[in-house]
């Protein structure tokens, strides 16, 4: 096979595919090079803007590092990331609501006890977390994981400052009644980092790179979906604007007040003190 | 706007585009909205696949280097640089054929004289390169710009050892007469490089990794398009399966045996020496 042309050469790549061993592999192979040549047959890019492409992407790699995952900011900006979690979220009933991880969850966060403080002062004002973790049908789930991280009142997550300490992050573990409470702080609305590529492409776009203040949660428990989700501070700036397009109306909460004394959840609360409070349910693994 | 679904999103990424200020970024954004998403949609990802193909475009941008453009392999082996190619070249009546730049060229190669010899003993049996630069209707075009480079017959560039020493690899300009010649080495055919993530797709794909043994031209003259193309070796491997899709029968050339003399296109020859002979045609510029 040879002298390939705009017309030809999609189903020459196709047929090259013949071979793949996994069938999965070959089906999202050759939706790629359909999709991938469909897009430049419309645009029908220069070679100048191929190489462009070429550098943009190529850039987008080598910004990744241990703490900064360029190319998963690229997929939320562009809606990827919702998309793909819509359709993997097709969830029953009242099951809580899911949201993209976002690109500054770490996989081995400090295992502390309920009630730890996790933030430091400078993160900003008290902010008492707590819920439960519950099933369909409003059972308590207990021992369930529970990673919470969130932003500082200036907008940054540990893994953006240069210090190596985390802080405003933690796993801890539902109690026998599937409860959980932690002392972290108020975050902010905060830009995406946006000295990079994906920054660059959101202001040739006459875009804002702000996400409205939330709080991440994954949530797992045996014989459950894990539940990758925000709560997002119902006060924020930005809630009808996310960058990443996730928010939605069921996961924004008011802040509440909470006065000393035992709360429904079990923390111990010595003056009034800030709330995001949340009884999540988890859908049934598949 | 909040609330996105797998159904709505992808009108709620392109109103964000709204105030993209270049109609050509925003044209071009659409479009890589529309058909991104499409993809997704068809292939609905797990969310460890969409992990995968973050990492699989991450470490396609790390492998990247000054002598290694890991993303220009990658739409070389999806057939994509060739579709781009073809688009750009539709080229009037017998202007010579295009095929792909490739990822060796150097911007700044060694300009050397007519006659100069462009190999080391090493990188294989001399083999002299020769031809002319002409208009649509057969004028000479004198001082065009000729860069040529090709493997060794290891099917190694010189971009690819450890040395710093250029080799098979030189900008030439043409004679009062459009001719030009140098003495380089007759390349092998070989694999595209194969130990990054691309190599990794080729091997999952069933696909062999190799190209036909060939010889680059990037030809410059003032007044026409810049051509960008091979002259592929007829008795070559793989002229029916180059992995990047490059050949076309009209750049397929038998090597000759030129006798000691002045040849046509001014080269003086002592010994027998195998030939690789093109006038090359180029069009005007658009």
């Amino acid at each position: 096979m040879r002298n390939f042309d705009e017309h030809n050469i999609t189903e020459a790549v196709l047929d090259r595919l013949a071979s793949t061993r996994s069938q999965r592999l070959k089906h999202i192979s050759s939706a790629l090079v359909r999709h991938l040549h469909d897009f430049v047959r419309e645009i029908e890019p220069t070679q100048q803007e191929w190489e462009y492409a070429i550098d943009f992407l190529t850039r987008t790699g080598q910004m990744c590092s241990d703490t900064r995952q360029e190319f998963i900011l690229l997929s939320d900006a562009l809606g990827v990331s919702m998309l793909v979690d819509a359709i993997n979220h097709r969830f029953p009933g009242n099951a809580t609501e899911t949201t993209v991880l976002g690109p500054f969850f770490v996989k081995e966060a400090p295992e502390l006890p309920l009630g730890s403080v996790i933030s430091r002062p400078e993160d900003g004002p008290a902010l008492l977390i707590e819920g439960s973790v519950r099933s369909l049908d409003g059972l308590p789930l207990a021992s369930a994981s529970v990673d919470i991280w969130h932003a500082d009142a200036d907008g940054y997550y540990d893994v953006q400052r240069d210090a190596d300490e985390l802080s405003s992050r933690v796993r801890v573990r539902t109690d026998e009644n599937g409860n959980f409470w932690v002392r972290g702080a108020i975050p902010a609305a905060y830009p995406i980092p946006n000295d990079g590529p994906v920054g660059q492409m959101l202001e040739a776009q006459g875009r804002h790179p702000y996400r409205p203040a939330h709080v991440h949660f994954m949530i797992a428990a045996s014989g459950y979906e894990t539940l990758v989700t925000h709560l997002f501070l119902a006060n924020s700036d930005y809630l009808d604007s996310d960058v990443v397009f996730g928010v939605k109306d069921s996961l924004i909460e008011r802040l509440q007040d909470t006065q000393p004394g035992i709360t429904a959840h079990g923390a111990k609360v010595e003056h009034p003190t800030p709330t995001l409070r949340r009884d999540f349910v988890l859908a049934p693994a598949r």
